[in-house]
């Protein structure tokens, strides 16, 4: 495995079909089962490492955000990764960057709405991340569900020729979806976040059982949330897998995303539903069968 | 040569090498240099030709835009061109665009000043043809100087390893800079028009005999406009080649631009002005012996 700092580097050591893990680091197995499922389907994988300031407001956490990249090269390079793209902020922007990607409407809800410009700064550093590294197919975790939509649709709108694949959310063991943030919880809060999966799986069983309705879905993700007193529920949405419109019934792809306040962390977790036959079949994710490897040296 | 309608196609027919001349149609010279540079330092020469909405304003001249594939088709073959990529409606937005690339700061002044939203439409379509085509170089003309500044921005800002290159204004024998809009002119107004080019040669004399003031190089570059009734200056700008900002005086490579009316006509010209070892060299472009192909059949 090499590890690189410019596109240049990262371009011609690249051969043959190349899959892409674009990640902002301190890797959890969620980035890994994006790495296992590009390494199936690629000759050469590109996992970029850049914690992008773009994508933070300047009341986010980008200066607390974890990092550790030697960490994250051993936990790549024993997933099997070819290249490593971890450039210094100097190669990312060596002049103060004029150019934005915007993607309209789909960012407006859920996320968009709740965090002005993210969107824009997850938008302009995917598309500068696939005009360098250039790769035929991009690999991105359903635990982002908006963040998602929105790549789909700017790598259409800009005619990338880029396969984007969404992959299955990865969970803790007792459910908690995995994320880099999860390690600000301290115990209490750790205990709390776990309401949101439990609602993820009622919804799951909700869909199982013929429920259709976006607002009694919804209900059914708010409750465990409603319930306990140290998690507060920014909002419990069903909406489009191709818009992210708000929809009010199970009538096309769809997923029901929640998010919430643990102290001053904020969480994620989505259960997308997909038609199968005829069909909808809610993807509740992968569960670890141990504590993931954030809680542990890597 | 090739004609295809999809970027699938035009990435599957090229090798080695690409060079790439984006256009509106409607080929002059100018278009035909910028084929010519291509074929010099390329494998493969692709020629879009796309009448892009994105960057008309309502306004604007968007219907009667000259238009004529066959024409154009016959003279890129004639220069030597291996596909020419020519895009319905369809193939480059199959839906309502959502992602728009802006490109802040460069574009304030001077066209960017006049035409609000004119330089997003071009960024955007020039980032989806880099990302479609995947070219190795791209061929501008100096004759649109700030959307060159635009272009070579946005292709810096989003990392797209495509060497942007940008050829000599090519002009009528009598110095009318050529632009498909000059078949809007009638006789008067094309009298009326060559004024520009008086201005643009003026300043070249004037910066050979060592005028450096911007104030006054932009006095001579108006002062043949001033005097013509028949058109009306929006104005005369000596500006910075990098980032488009109005400079008080020539110390960095620059460009002295103008912009003016005819009839219903907007007619754009300019000198570019480069450091060659401790002097400071005008471009005045190239001028044609006989009339240009605008006027003729192709």
């Amino acid at each position: 495995m090499k590890i690189v700092q410019t596109f240049a580097e990262a371009r011609e050591l690249a051969g043959g079909r190349v899959g892409f893990v674009p990640t902002m680091g301190y890797l959890h197995e969620g980035h890994i089962s994006l790495v296992d499922a590009a390494r199936r389907e690629s000759d050469t994988v590109t996992v970029s490492i850049f914690v992008n300031p773009l994508q933070f407001a300047p009341s986010e956490d980008l200066a607390s955000y974890p990092r550790d990249l030697d960490r994250d090269v051993a936990l790549v390079e024993a997933a099997g990764a070819d290249i490593v793209f971890a450039p210094p902020l100097a190669e990312m922007y060596p002049s103060d960057p004029l150019t934005r990607v915007t993607v309209s409407d789909v960012t407006e809800t859920m996320e968009g709405a709740i965090r002005p410009g993210h969107f824009d700064g997850v938008a302009t550093v995917v598309a500068k991340l696939f005009a360098g590294i250039a790769p035929d197919a991009a690999y991105f975790g359903r635990k982002d569900a908006q963040q998602l939509v929105t790549v789909r649709r700017m790598t259409a709108d800009l005619s990338f020729p880029i396969h984007i694949v969404g992959s299955p959310i990865v969970r803790e063991s007792d459910g908690l979806a995995l994320s880099s943030r999860n390690t600000y919880l301290n115990r209490d809060e750790r205990i709390a976040a776990r309401s949101l999966s439990t609602g993820m799986f009622a919804v799951a069983a909700a869909v199982r059982g013929g429920e259709r309705s976006g607002t009694v879905l919804e209900q059914i993700a708010a409750g465990p949330v409603d319930a306990e007193p140290g998690i507060d529920l920014d909002y419990a949405t069903l909406a489009d897998q191709e818009s992210a419109a708000t929809i009010d019934a199970l009538d096309r792809p769809a997923f029901l995303a929640v998010a919430a306040r643990v102290g001053r962390t904020r969480l994620l977790d989505n259960v997308h539903i997909d038609p199968d036959g005829g069909d909808w079949v809610p993807d509740e994710g992968i569960r670890l069968d141990t504590t993931s490897i954030l809680y542990r040296e890597a």
